[in-house]
C-alpha cells in the first residue's frame, strides 16, 4: 500500500490481522471508517476496549460472560440436571439460538486433537467431571461432527459413564432442508445408524 | 445473537456496520478480538480513531493526507505538467503502486452518475479547471470503464479541451494476462478501435 497517510496504513495493517480479512478488504474496511462520523468511530474505538475490559469466563460452565457466574447458571429456570458439553463458546450461542435447551452448558475449551498437541490436560475435563459428580443425571455431549470430535465424545463417555449418569450425544443425520441425494456416504450412514422408531 | 455480553453483543454490532461484514463475521472477529492481548486491542482502538483525527484532504489535489498538501503535490520530483484525475483516492493508490506514474493527482470525489443523482457541481471539477489553466500541459483521465465513468470522461474532455491542454484517457484494451478467447465483446472492440503501430 502507498497511501499518503500513516495512520490509515496502520489501521489497514490492524484489520489485515484479523481472520479472513486481507489486504483488499482491510482497505476498503480502513476507508469506510474515514467517512464514518467521529461518534460512530470512537463508539466502535470503545467496544473494542469494552470486550477486552468487560468479557469474562463463568467459573463454572467457562462460557463467556460479563458476570461470574453467568445468566445460564444463575438462573433459576434452568434445569441443573441436565449438562450440554461443547467444544467453544459460540456452540453455546448457536445451541441458544434455537430456545429448545434448558439445561446448563459446560465449555471444554477445544477438543482432542493429537495432531495439534491439545492433550485432555488442556481442556476442562476435570471441570466437567466435578459438575457431574455434583447432581447431574444427563451430560449431553455436543461436539463437531469431526474425527476430533467423535474422539472426545468417546474420550468423555468413558470418563463420564462410571459416574452413573446418562450420557448421550446430539444426533448425526440429514440436515433438514437438504436432499438425500446430495448427502455424503458418512451423514447417510449416520443417519441410517441413528434411525429412529416412527 | 444470545450471547451472554452485551459487551460481545456491542462489538459483534459495530463490526457488521462495516461493509461486506455479515453477521457472522462479525462473530468471528469480535471473538477473535477476545482472544487478543489488552495491547494489541488497545493499538486497534486507537488505530481508529488516529485515523479519523489526522487523516485529511489535501487542499490541491483532493486526495487523502495527513499533511496539507500532500507529499505528492509538494515532492520536487514530481511532474507538474501532467496531472491524472481520478474518481477516488484508491484509485491513486493503484496507480501509485504501479511506480509508472511521476505526474500529479486530481481526485474528482465520483464520476457523473444522474441515476444517482450526482451532477457537475458534486465533484472537484472548478479546482481541476482552476490547476489546468495554471500550466498543465497534459490531463489523463482515468476514470473507470463504466458507462458513467465515460460519460465523465467526455464532459470533462470537452471543458478542458478550449483551454489549450492535451487531453488524454487511459487505454482500454485486454488485461494482461488474459486470452482474447475469454474477453467480453465490449473490450474487444475497444483494443480494436484503440490499436497502436508496433
Amino acid at each position: 500500500m502507498l497511501s499518503t497517510s500513516a495512520s490509515l496504513d496502520n489501521l489497514i495493517a490492524q484489520f489485515s490481522r484479523l481472520p479472513g480479512i486481507g489486504r483488499k478488504t482491510a482497505q476498503r474496511l480502513a476507508l469506510h471508517v474515514l467517512k464514518l462520523s467521529m461518534d460512530d468511530v470512537r463508539l466502535m474505538s470503545q467496544a473494542l476496549i469494552d470486550v477486552k475490559e468487560n468479557v469474562r469466563t463463568c467459573s463454572i460452565c467457562c462460557n463467556i460472560t460479563e458476570d461470574d457466574p453467568c445468566s445460564v447458571c444463575t438462573s433459576p429456570k434452568r434445569d441443573r440436571r441436565i449438562i450440554c458439553v461443547v467444544e467453544e463458546s459460540t456452540d453455546v450461542f448457536a445451541i441458544e439460538k434455537t430456545n429448545d435447551f434448558k439445561g446448563l452448558y459446560h465449555v471444554l475449551g477445544g477438543r482432542l486433537s493429537p495432531l495439534e498437541g491439545i492433550g485432555p490436560d488442556d481442556l476442562r475435563i476435570p471441570e466437567l467431571l466435578d459438575r457431574t459428580a455434583d447432581g447431574a443425571e444427563e451430560v449431553i455431549l455436543a461436539m463437531n461432527p469431526h474425527v476430533e470430535g467423535e474422539a472426545t465424545t468417546l474420550y468423555l463417555s468413558k470418563l463420564l459413564k462410571p459416574l452413573g449418569v446418562r450420557v448421550t450425544r446430539i444426533a448425526r443425520g440429514l440436515p433438514v432442508g437438504t436432499d438425500l441425494e446430495f448427502a455424503d456416504n458418512a451423514t447417510i450412514s449416520r443417519a441410517l445408524e441413528g434411525r429412529i422408531a416412527v
